[in-house]
């Protein structure tokens, strides 16, 4: 076969590079899992009615059909109905409706899965991508308390995420809202019934478009007074670190009980996360965020990487007071969604970040001659037996080119053992070679596993 | 929507199972990585020319449409020529293909990622199922040593999941063959060319049909004589879990210059894999094993689980001379596949395993009223600092109902706060009850985390 060539949207990564995937994965698991979220996978697949019931994402479904069936022409009803999952609240919402009578709620979950689309891959955008899930949901009720942990919980593992002893990601900004607010706004301005959506959608556009072309498509297409389409605008603006927020909607003049509500619960929100953010992990209610046409009844959320706005939300999500609904039963959720693809892949696409080793390997235990090879393999059991790494080298070359192979992997350390049975033991970079003993040599934990390496402008961290 | 129903062939697992399973890979993958495999993780999807390469698999393959192209009728060649791969064999050879230029061989890594057959669903068979794969590639040539040291890394990490303080799995016995041996010793009977590989064929059906008839289809359909048909069943026979079968095969008085060197191989991978093996991870060279078609040149292996034969081969792979070639360079590579549903779900499905908690929450902290939320909530961020995972009750019931809500997750403690600010923690399976400080308090290690629970014939573990 000639050599392949990648596929458009369907980014892969190569070892050192999966491997900071594999710590962003563990550091989100983690934190989910310290907040008593348990971790559930979905299947890839799911009825592709349910996967086009949101109307305008139909086009981005891959559909799925059994290669005979395609040929015989004899498809069953089932095999032409399922899709590939373009996200993960459909099947979450499906699964919980499915297991209802075996879940316990509030049902706390987070799900870490491949997603696919087929759309125009694009910067940050792939046809295949990875996201993370944390959503809390409940039977007929869910206590408004939730929304403020699934942003605490978000806001302490991103946090964790961009700190720089840990991955030293780019810090970012956890920005919220709050529907009950925007809608209680227009509500309270005298916007009636679907004019309430259709102002939301229109601002919603303000990150694309000038305030003054969204001001002339409310005027045109929401069918809203001059003050109605400059308070809507005012509104937007406002942005803050604090609940000072309250105030400056206030002094919009507008009341309404809606946005009372909204008020509260937002500057709750804030309130409760503030504490825990960072220079590099910040929250900022910013009124202008609505989410566009999800289905959102509440808090909302979206997330900017700094340096990488043009990425647009990294980490989106919100309240649904009907997550999922069986007729009789309503499950109200909140959660949030973190693009892991989208962040990571850019990145290191970019070249921002790496491992400083492609394999695992502490050490690479050298071979004398193939006679031996087997007291290298029982040097490399009494390093394993001690949850040291390593691998043996595949050759009885020379020593010089054994520890090449060592150091075109970034394996940091060579082991030797000598005629007489006792070992020695090489740090290649620094050169400095030592007596050891495979039961007791300990490396410096910095080297028993790969080191995340991010590059900032030239600089290493 | 209604109660949605499972769809056959795409099994789910319940919070509980499901952490079983991340115990599982996780056991695996550290064991991977003790022995300098590096992890990757490849596309979901294939060009449907690599998928159909192997003849008879491409009626099990998932071709992939966006529905937009399905409905417009103008599918580009690109979207209409990609499939879900059936395994990580295929999408692996076109990574090393795709990338030789930037990895170092021999290249050892693993993968544990779902992949997807259109077969018909029965115990054991999915159409969607998560298999893990070891492999090292060599460029040009791969000392045999490797294929050593691929069986005793899977042999190394199966004993992991069947001793009984990890997971605790039923026990399994690896099987191994080297088609050398088998080839060169019908070569050495006189059976030539593509008779060979029909005889191959035909005897590894011994687990299917009986030796009579076997017998029967070797002389009608490999034309083979009655001497050649009955010293082939012979060898069939053979089994040991020492090198003993080397003067069996002799006993037969067949000798090939093929033959010794399967001989050497055999005796030498059984040899080394040996003193790994234990009442529950046993290693065995069985003669009949050849792997049906597939493309081996050397060793071959295969693994039953003690109790579920039924299931087949749960774990199984060998020696390919060309893993992957681009035409100027072939890259041999050695691997093994563990079939982790078929393993994992079969044994969930069948109640032999699941968790003793449905979440990973250690503590339930108690909430006294909605007004003393936060103080639960600073309990709660004490704890996790010291890795303690836990959760705060969603409303401030009684407590008898907020103690049934840790009870029915299977959370072993709760945490209640006094009037005056100290705190007790109830063990909530005996009752006692004691004085504690989030700052200090530290629950048994093995409650830590949820413990897998292997339930074998009423009793568990």
């Amino acid at each position: 076969m000639a050599k392949p060539t990648p596929l458009s949207g369907f980014p892969e990564l190569l070892p050192a590079q999966r491997y900071v995937e594999q710590q962003v994965i563990a550091t989100l698991a983690h934190t989910f899992e310290l907040h008593g979220f348990a971790n559930i996978e979905t299947r890839a697949v799911e009825p592709l009615d349910q996967l086009l019931r949101k109307g305008d994402t139909s086009k981005e479904v891959y559909v799925l059909r059994r290669l005979q069936a395609a040929e015989d022409g004899s498809a069953s009803d089932r095999d032409k109905g399922i899709g590939l999952h373009f996200d993960l609240t459909v099947p979450f919402a499906r699964f919980v409706l499915e297991n209802a009578g075996k879940l316990e709620f509030p049902f706390r979950r987070y799900q870490i899965q491949k997603v696919w689309r087929g759309e125009r891959p694009q910067e940050g955008r792939f046809r295949e991508f990875t996201q993370a899930d944390i959503d809390i949901v409940g039977r007929d009720t869910l206590p408004f308390h939730h929304d403020v942990e699934v942003a605490r919980v978000m806001l302490e593992a991103l946090g964790k995420l961009a700190h720089p002893d840990s991955i030293g990601l780019p810090g970012f900004r956890l920005q919220v809202n709050n529907r009950k607010l925007i809608q209680g706004f227009y509500a309270g301005l005298g916007v009636s019934g679907d004019g309430i959506d259709e102002v939301m959608r229109l601002v919603d556009k303000l990150d694309k478009l000038p305030a003054d072309k969204v001001r002339e498509l409310l005027l045109a297409e929401a069918g809203v007074s001059e003050e109605q389409a400059d308070k809507a605008l005012a509104l937007a603006t406002i942005k803050a670190v604090d609940d000072s927020f309250v105030q400056r909607v206030r002094d919009l003049g507008v009341s309404h009980e809606l946005l009372d509500e909204g008020l509260d619960e937002l500057a709750t929100l804030v309130r409760a996360c503030a504490p825990l953010a960072t220079d590099r992990a910040r929250i900022e209610a910013d009124l202008s965020i609505a989410r566009g046409l999800d289905y959102y009844t509440g808090t909302v959320f979206e997330t900017r990487l700094d340096g990488y706005e043009s990425l647009g939300s990294i980490c989106s999500g919100g309240r649904y007071d009907a997550l999922a609904s069986d007729g009789r039963t309503t499950y109200p959720g909140v959660g949030i969604s973190l693009g892991l693809s989208r962040l990571l892949v850019t990145l290191v696409q970019r070249g921002a970040l790496t491992a400083d080793r492609s394999v695992p390997s502490v050490v690479l235990v050298a071979v004398t001659d193939e006679e031996s090879r087997a007291d290298a393999d029982e040097i490399a059991t009494a390093l394993r037996a001690r949850a040291i790494s390593c691998e043996v080298a595949p050759t009885a070359a020379k020593f010089g080119k054994q520890i090449r192979h060592a150091e075109r992997r970034g394996i940091p350390y060579v082991w030797f053992r000598q005629a007489d049975g006792t070992s020695e033991v090489k740090d290649i970079r620094s050169g400095n070679q030592v007596a050891a003993d495979p039961a007791t040599w300990q490396p410096p934990t910095e080297d028993l596993r790969p080191q995340v390496i991010t590059i900032d402008e030239g600089e290493s961290k």
